[in-house]
């Protein structure tokens, strides 16, 4: 499988850049970004992914999220995937920013409509790995963590739970925790899955705990109590009742005046890539 | 004067602000961000201006800078004016990214189509300083310091040397040092200055060291030797033999392998904050 190099810049001492491929998963060509820190030559570095959330594309926590600095110090490899397959001319796929293109909620559609394209579940989860493994020498895959914002803290605690053997770490920012409760998700998981509400169970983190799917780490999670999601997409005690339920380790933090946006998890960014670097690197 | 808030969010403690007022000097409305750090209630903070390159605008640093985490600990205001006036209906002051809107070089023109608008230079050094003592009461205005990229380090430079005594601190990222001598340079001062060259120098970093004016700490300056406008447009040992001719203090430091992004800007950012830091708050 052949990638071909959008760009790529020098940053903290290592390289910045973004990539596209032909998607076997996703049936089209999709973008991601790695930030490489540097390395010694021949040494290998973790791989922590970030997923993204409604609307967002593979540069907005590149450009946002001020991650590269302490991902350099570290010595952390960041991958950011794309939110969705895009030019898909799929019915119902654009105009809608709550679904569709920059909506894939990180599932594999079953609808027919959706089915094929609309894979980001397998995409995240094994396509793009394996992309990595081909490509990027310094990927250490035996060591990845995940973590993600708004729809992509739903795609990573999600992830985590249903292979909490594959990934050693897992964190979010203002997570979509229980989307088969919220419009957000019901929209999204009827019109991926279908009516019947049973199968959303596998991709509702609520759900999993509830079904016997805990993560053998700690999850950290972040909430800005000035989130204007937060009463009716969000829902963070949800999290908060079904980790106590299910006896999973959570370090769940609400956090007075922060929003949904960039400026909230760059301020919080310093501990969730700490969080993963101890799992990681230690 | 009144001005209103477009947006106002918390960062690392802090406050991301964003502003809009209409301006006396550049007869239209002009748009500005303002961090503000945590600080004690009646606590005032210096002042560090950053000046933005040629198609930014007030939100470029703000956004891809990465400065809000140190600004916040070490105490520093940061304020980002948009690159010129807006929606002038100039014929010429659009569709061109190197000149007009966007690309106000800093300057108060003179050539009867711009010299109504296009008068950056009064207004950042003048009337910006004043809306912020009017409307911020945490800003101190007996520290203030400046630095900027590109077009915006030639601004942040020409306004401390003429400034000398006004100004505790300056620096920039590929800064345009002799605008004079390089084709952006030359478009844009003919443009808005007239075709006698005398009167550019007053716009020009090395014509002003030239014509004796110096600076009384020392400047800082960081240049790629990866950035594509290196060669043609920056010329940074134009500045070097500058300095070194006038007795100018001046830090430069070139840069294997980074470019003209902002992933250079945020690489560096930390010693630019640490110069600033040192002279604001020393």
């Amino acid at each position: 499988m052949t990638i071909e190099t959008i760009s790529e810049q020098r940053c903290f001492g290592g390289v910045q850049g973004f990539y596209r491929h032909e998607s076997r998963e996703t049936g089209g060509t999709m973008r991601f970004g790695v930030y490489r820190p540097p390395l010694a030559k021949g040494e290998q570095a973790p791989v922590l992914y970030y997923l993204a959330g409604l609307t967002c594309t593979e540069e907005t926590f590149v450009i946002k999220a001020g991650a590269q600095r302490l991902a350099a110090e570290l010595g952390l490899i960041l991958v950011t995937p794309d939110t969705s397959p895009r030019d898909t001319g799929i019915d119902g796929a654009t105009g809608d920013w709550e679904f569709g293109e920059a909506a894939g909620f990180y599932l594999d559609a079953t609808t027919p409509a959706f089915a094929k394209r609309f894979r980001m579940y397998s995409y995240v989860t094994k396509e793009l790995p394996g992309v990595l493994g081909e490509h990027f020498v310094e990927a250490d895959l035996d060591r990845e963590g995940i973590f993600g914002h708004s729809m992509g803290g739903h795609g990573a605690l999600t992830i985590a739970l249903k292979n909490p053997d594959r990934y050693r770490s897992v964190s979010a920012f203002a997570p979509i925790v229980a989307p088969s409760q919220v419009p957000w998700g019901q929209k999204a998981l009827a019109r991926y899955l279908g009516d019947d509400a049973a199968s959303w169970r596998a991709y509702d983190t609520v759900a999993l705990l509830e079904d016997g799917h805990t993560f053998p780490g700690t999850i950290l999670a972040d909430q800005g109590y000035a989130d204007k999601f937060l009463e009716v997409q969000l829902q963070h005690w949800r999290l908060d009742a079904a980790a106590r339920t299910a006896g999973q380790a959570l370090t769940l933090r609400a956090h007075a005046g922060y929003d949904h946006s960039y400026y909230f998890i760059q301020t919080f960014m310093e501990d969730h890539l700490l969080h993963h670097a101890q799992a990681l690197l230690g």
